[in-house]
């Protein structure tokens, strides 16, 4: 049956994950914040990712959210298995420090989460991760100072399904109060 | 702690309920597809919402996704209980033919899901409703035929926290190859 990605677009996230001496990093679309006391977060993961063992082994896991600018860098981290190659050396993607959880920051991410497993779900061909978000990393500038993104500094990279990239149209936006 | 909105903008969808004599619709952006095979469809309702009695109850709920032009009907969507009116009514939705559940399908909507509740997860101040795929709605000419949304043709209604709503820029469109 047709018509599952009408769902789309939805931002792309980079899923970071560690264990034992393997980092890695794997673009995800499936993906929401769920709850926001206590914060919670979801992505789904299929279970042939190397990441889902890697996360599975370590319980952490980090949500990377980068700029439309580079589309290219996530599709091609996209293209590869951590299984193959060691992604973050391959593509010189630098990594800062993180606060609470031992899982991989990208620094040129504009807000990061890092993220604690609570319970995975399997639902489908995929299964479900619901990480605690322990922690939250943001560039400066990013927010317009009333807990929105301000699209203007940054421009959030969106997935529309077969390789296809978009982002948003800041003439667009509107406030309408209740 | 700040910084838990940095994963919008995401799609709001307009979750529709039924049970008894009580039909409702509620905007929701806290939601994603989470599995294509079989299609498994997630949103996150909070226990204190109208809606979440309803799918409780019923065990369906539809999904619809709604063009930005609708933005200010949406946010009046938002803006009421169902406990207290009848927003079909009130707002004059018009409603179309369910195929295989008996839920609201939004006719101005440029799709829609039927979907049946496999699992309730409660996670933290909302519960995640786990719902299978049993029919999608789609309107004509939405898509480009390689199954992506055709954002010229339709503009997804985005969500950036804070009653502020953005859409796509379909000039930012591009397709990287693997």
């Amino acid at each position: 049956m047709a018509g599952f990605y009408q769902f789309y677009p939805n931002v792309v996230t980079l899923i970071g994950s560690r264990h034992g001496d393997k980092t890695n990093l794997m673009p995800a679309v499936w993906q929401t914040g769920v709850s926001k006391n206590p914060m919670v977060y979801v992505v789904s993961i299929s279970q042939k990712r190397f990441t889902h063992g890697l996360i599975k082994a370590s319980g952490v896991f980090s949500a990377n959210f980068v700029d439309f600018k580079y589309v290219k860098t996530i599709a091609r981290l996209g293209s590869c298995s951590g299984r193959d190659i060691d992604k973050i050396k391959e593509f010189g993607v630098e990594l800062g420090q993180h606060k609470q959880l031992d899982v991989p920051i990208v620094k040129f991410a504009y807000a990061s989460f890092e993220c604690s497993v609570q319970e995975i779900i399997p639902s489908g061909d995929h299964d479900l991760f619901v990480g605690r978000i322990a922690s939250v990393h943001e560039a400066g500038g990013i927010k317009d100072g009333s807990e929105t993104i301000d699209c203007n500094a940054v421009r959030p990279l969106l997935y529309l399904g077969k390789d296809t990239y978009i982002t948003v149209d800041t003439g667009s936006i509107v406030t309408i109060r209740r």
